[in-house]
Order: structure tokens, then sequence, then C-alpha cells
């Protein structure tokens, strides 16, 4: 079963990627976790009525005490400091202390708010990635970010706290949503993009099997893309650099979010539209030709649809400035070199900005006709 | 000027001590921050009413824009999540980015509030403390613990983040009540039972002219004080073993706390009983002889009075079982060996802590006769 080592000193650990990984979940724990501490799922409702049979069954058998469970209300309203608030009061009603380690098993709302729990509960207890959707499994649940959002903007608040493990079940995406399954098979062709030419000729080549779902073509989709991940976030866990080019599509990715309510579109399908833009900039700029910009935005529409949205090209450059990216007022933006390459550049002006999204928002109007 | 450094590797920092160091901030702050960063002043609306001009006019002659204010309301109850959510937006909202700077001014509510906004603010930003108490100068200032309260126990959510420098301003002591400078002396004992007994004796020594808040002989004692903790905190960033040391007198200490609901004695008045109650430990146990107790216990009683309460030696034992200390139902307990040596044991049972705590509130009712 492939395994990808995250790099970090002390705060190494694996991303074990395929199916089956619930089944023998107490097993690898008790390996990590020799002293069988207590544990606490943190999990939304809806993926504990799917799956806590199957979670919960080789448990029963182990050695571990059958874990405590706590609740998440799934969505992203429910990413708030207030919900940490009650999770960790739960925490130590519950009795956990500071070998205690959490699971959160879901999607990256849910591995975001646990990972944060677990940064803060007792200054920083130990914690375990079960990610439910193909998003948190190839990007996620890998590299440590974790946080909530405030009402002033996403992901505001929060801390670098690695998982000890990360537990990548491809049978977990059975039950996902076809259009959040090519949601997040964006983030997959935005690792292709950036830094594996394989990967992206692969997702290239197998658009119908990957879209398909099948088990062997995620498990190689989703190990390729974690691979990327892995890598870059060894070299620079806290984003002082390299690590930004995974910001590849999210400048204005960001802005479609904000502009759009955080509703009308999936995390995936925002960044789909915001690389598209890019790609706009860097085929002017001349880091890639015409023909490879074509290319890539052709791969990112072969996994859509991507929905249309309503936005003016001044309000997505306006939101782009509130972004976490900023450094006392330099912008870095990233740009692909070929395909499989990245630089990042802080002289991206605002009109250049303004002139890749009107054209975005100009494809998006030949491609769809916006909803009302 | 005395300097204290506290060696944490690239996270390293110093401690400066002395009076007059608000007039000279902006300069020492220009030093570390070249690039003359966003700051944005954490607060309370009692300590800016009396030190706004101070701490305002030497900013207005330098390089940095005019420091944002953000207001904390004093006392315990504010020291919770919902501070940090409304701390948070008002950062956002005033366009403070990944280099803006946090400074922290105040006791320790204050620093542990300030501390862990800059420690979650977009996953870490730089601070400063500038602490106005002597209980905060010489000891929450110093060592990154920061963190809030639950409903279920105090300081249960944190973080670990370093400050850039501390500004322990002697000045800033001279507007404390005599009660609080008292208080705080109580964490300096402890710095001289643990480790160091030459600061012990010059606390023997001079009890008149310390409690006299003489700034000179404060500025000696606070040296000494953070002296200790910078020297354990150095060699034991995380609390993995030789910090632990930091709390003696803290197990019953925050168990009376608990037990008087955190209203009716200060923090040092309740560590300082705690402390008497451990000193009954070790003197028992033989690592200190009677006559060394006595004189430690003596010491800490020429810096009361200390406030009678109410409580008996059975909840206070089931109190101390909630202490963020345990690991596993383990407790570690720290004993002085002799004067200014300390050991930390795991095998101090329920019975030794009850009859501990019993000789403890015995000798209170000897010396006070208790309130209503």
């Amino acid at each position: 079963m492939p395994t990808v080592r995250v790099q970090l000193g002390p705060a190494s650990y694996d991303v074990h990627i395929g199916p089956g990984l619930l089944g023998t979940l107490p097993q690898r724990l008790g390996k990590l976790l020799p002293k069988y501490p207590r544990l606490f799922i943190v999990t939304s409702p809806e993926i504990w009525a799917l799956w806590h049979k199957k979670f919960l069954a080789p448990f029963a058998k182990s050695k571990f005490y059958a874990p405590t469970v706590l609740f998440l209300p799934a969505g992203e309203r429910y990413k708030r400091l207030s919900s940490l608030d009650s999770l960790c009061e739960q925490l130590a009603h519950a009795g956990a202390d500071r070998d205690s380690v959490i699971i959160a098993l879901g999607g990256g709302v849910i591995g975001d708010v646990a990972g944060f729990l677990a940064a803060i509960y007792m200054r920083g207890i130990r914690y375990v990635q079960v990610p439910t959707t193909l998003l948190a499994q190839v990007d996620s649940s890998v590299g440590g970010k974790t946080g909530v959002n405030l009402a002033a903007g996403k992901n505001l608040v929060g801390s670098f706290h690695h998982p000890i493990a990360v537990f990548a079940d491809i049978d977990l995406l059975s039950t996902l949503p076809p259009v959040e399954l090519r949601s997040g098979l964006q983030e997959s062709i935005k690792a292709g993009i950036i830094r594996d030419a394989k990967l992206f000729a692969y997702l290239e080549k197998n658009v119908d099997t990957v879209l398909r779902g099948d088990s062997k073509i995620l498990a190689h989709v989703v190990t390729a893309s974690v691979s990327v991940k892995a890598d870059v976030v060894s070299r620079d866990e806290k984003e002082a650099g390299l690590r930004m080019i995974l910001n590849f599509g999210h400048t204005l990715g960001h802005a479609i979010e904000a502009a759009t309510g955080y509703k009308q579109l999936l995390h995936g399908q925002a960044i789909a539209w915001g690389s598209i833009a890019a790609l706009v900039i860097a085929a002017r700029r001349g880091t890639v030709t015409n023909a490879q910009a074509n290319r890539m935005a052709n791969l990112i529409l072969s996994y859509g649809p991507l929905p249309p949205f309503r936005a003016d090209a001044k309000k997505l450059v306006a939101l782009t400035s509130a972004d976490k990216k900023t450094r006392s007022g330099t912008r870095s933006f990233i740009l692909p070199v070929g395909i499989g390459k990245t630089k990042i550049v802080c002289d991206v002006t605002n009109a250049e900005l303004h002139s890749a999204a009107s054209a975005m928002l100009a494809m998006m109007r030949t491609l769809t006709k916006p909803s009302a």
C-alpha cells in the first residue's frame, strides 16, 4: 500500500493511501501509540451515520478503549472559534488529557477544525487525519495547516500543527457525491501543473476512468498528488517561500469564493476558475506558450463542468487584496513555467489581474449561460 | 540595563528589565523590526488610562505609524475564546497582516490573551510583551505559554508562542496596588526555592526594602527571577521535564483557586498556600529538613499577609486531579531538595496530598480567622 512521508524532522509523518484502511486503523494506531491513549473522534453526524459501523468494528477487537465521538455540524459556517470553544469544553468534560489523541474523520472543514482543536487543547495534543473527501485526501489533510474562519475572511485564524499520521482510505470516496470528486480533482490538476508533468499527463489521458471513480486509479492520483504536497511542505513547512506555489489559482479563486459568499461554488471549482485566470497572465507574460496554457485550461475544464457565477472583474481584484498571502502590501502570485514547473512573482499588477479576470469571465460566458 | 536572554534557537529573545523602558520602546522596537510594521496594542482600559501618554509620546517621534489600540476588559472572566474571536475580527478589520506585530501591555491575563491572539491570527504573527504587574514581569510574560480558560478549567486552551522581546519596565509597577506587588513576589520566592538560593537569601534579607517598592531593588528581584525562568525555559521549552519545576506550589495552588472560584485569592496568594502544603510533603519525605521547610514557609508568610479561604482538604485533593499536569492519570509533583534545588516525583499519593492540605489549612486557622 502506498505511503508518502512528510519530512519535518521530529514532526515527520506518513500518509497512508489505499482501500480498506478503516479495517486496520486500530492496528496501525497501536503501532504509533503503543500506550493506547484515549481517542476522541471529531466528525459530522452525516459522515458518522455512513461510516460508524466500519469505523468502530475493528476497535472493538483492539486494545483501545472505545473512542469518544464529538460532533461538528457539517458546513463552512461551523468552522468558527465558537465551535472550538464547545469542542474544547467537551474534551475537558470527557477527561481528555495531554496524552489523548484526536481523530479527524471528515472533509476539509472537519480536518481544519479538529486539527486546530488538537493544536490548542492543553497547548497541543496529537491528532490523526482520516480524510473522507478527495479534496481533503489530496490537499487539506496534509501539511499541518489548521484553523477556522472569521467573519472578516476564511482561514484567518489557526495554527501549523501536524498530524502524527494521515489515513486516506480510498473506500471512503465511494459515498462522495460525483460533483465533489470532480471538485477535488482540481487540486490534483493543480499539483500536476505546478510540479508534476507526469501526473498532469496521467490526468489528461485517463479522464473517463478517473471520473468513474475506480479505486486503483484514484489511489494512484491521490498518491501522486499527496507526493507533490508532501515534497513542497517538507521543504517549506511554514510557507516562507516554496510552499506558496500550492496557492496556484488561489488568489483569484479565493476572491471568487468571497464574491459568491462561499456558497455557490465548491472550493475546487473556484480554484479552477482562478487557475484559468492565472493561466491568462502566464500566457501573456510568456512563462507558458499559448498552446501550453490551452492544454492546461482544457484539462481543468474536462474535469468540470465548472458552474458559472456572477461577479465583475473589478470586485474580484478588490477582494484579492484582503488575501492572507499579502505581506506589508506585497502580493505573491504563482505562475506556471511550462507544465510541471512554477515560479513565484511579486509584481503582478491590479491591471493584469483585472484583465485576466475579465478574460476568464468572458470565457465563462462563452462556455455557459450564467444562472439568473 | 539588565537583559536576560531566553535561548530557544531561532525563537530566542531578550527580556529587558529596568526603569524608563517605555520612553525608549520605539527605538528598541525599531532595531528588532527594521521594516517598521504596523503595531497593534492589546491592553485594558484601566492600564491604558494610566499609561497611554507615556506610551504614545515616544512613538509620535518615531518612524512607526501610531499603533492601533485594541481593548480587552480587565479580569479573568474575559480570558476566553470569545474574546479571541472579537480581537481577531478587530485585527482583520484594522488591516493587520502577517508582518504586523502585537504589543501586550498589561498583566498576566492581557499577556496570555494577546500572546494567544498572536499565536493564532493568520497562523501566527510576532508579538512583544510589556508586562505591567510584578507577577507578569517575573513569570507569565516569559516562556511563551499563551492561552485562555474554559468553563472546565483555567488555561486549558492555548499555544506555545514566544514573544520577540519582553520589556519589563519597573516604572509600570508604581501604579500597582501593594497587594498585587506582594502576590507577584510569591513567584520570585518560588524561583528562589526551586533554583536560586542567592535570590532566596536576598528576599529573606530585604523584606522591608523590597516591599517598599524601591525601583533598583525591584529591578534586581525581577532580573534574578526572570533569570531562573529563562534558564529553565531555555532547557525545556515545552514542559517535557525540567520546566515542570516552575509548577512548585501550583498543584494545590490551582486547586485552591478553583475551590474559591478564582475570585477570592490572587494567583500568587493561592500559590503561596500551595507551596506551604508542598513544603509539608517535602519535610515529611525528608527532601528538606524541618528547619529548611520552616525557613521557606516563613519567607512566604513574610511577603503576606495571605488571606484565608474556606475549603476542605478532600475537595482540594479532588480538584488536583483535573490539573493539566496530569498525563494518562500520572501526577507530577515538585519537591524542593534543600533550598534552591528541586526534584520532580510522580508518586505523591492522594493521602499525602490530603494530609498536607489539612496541615496547611490548620496553619491558616492558627494564623488567621477565616472570613465569614
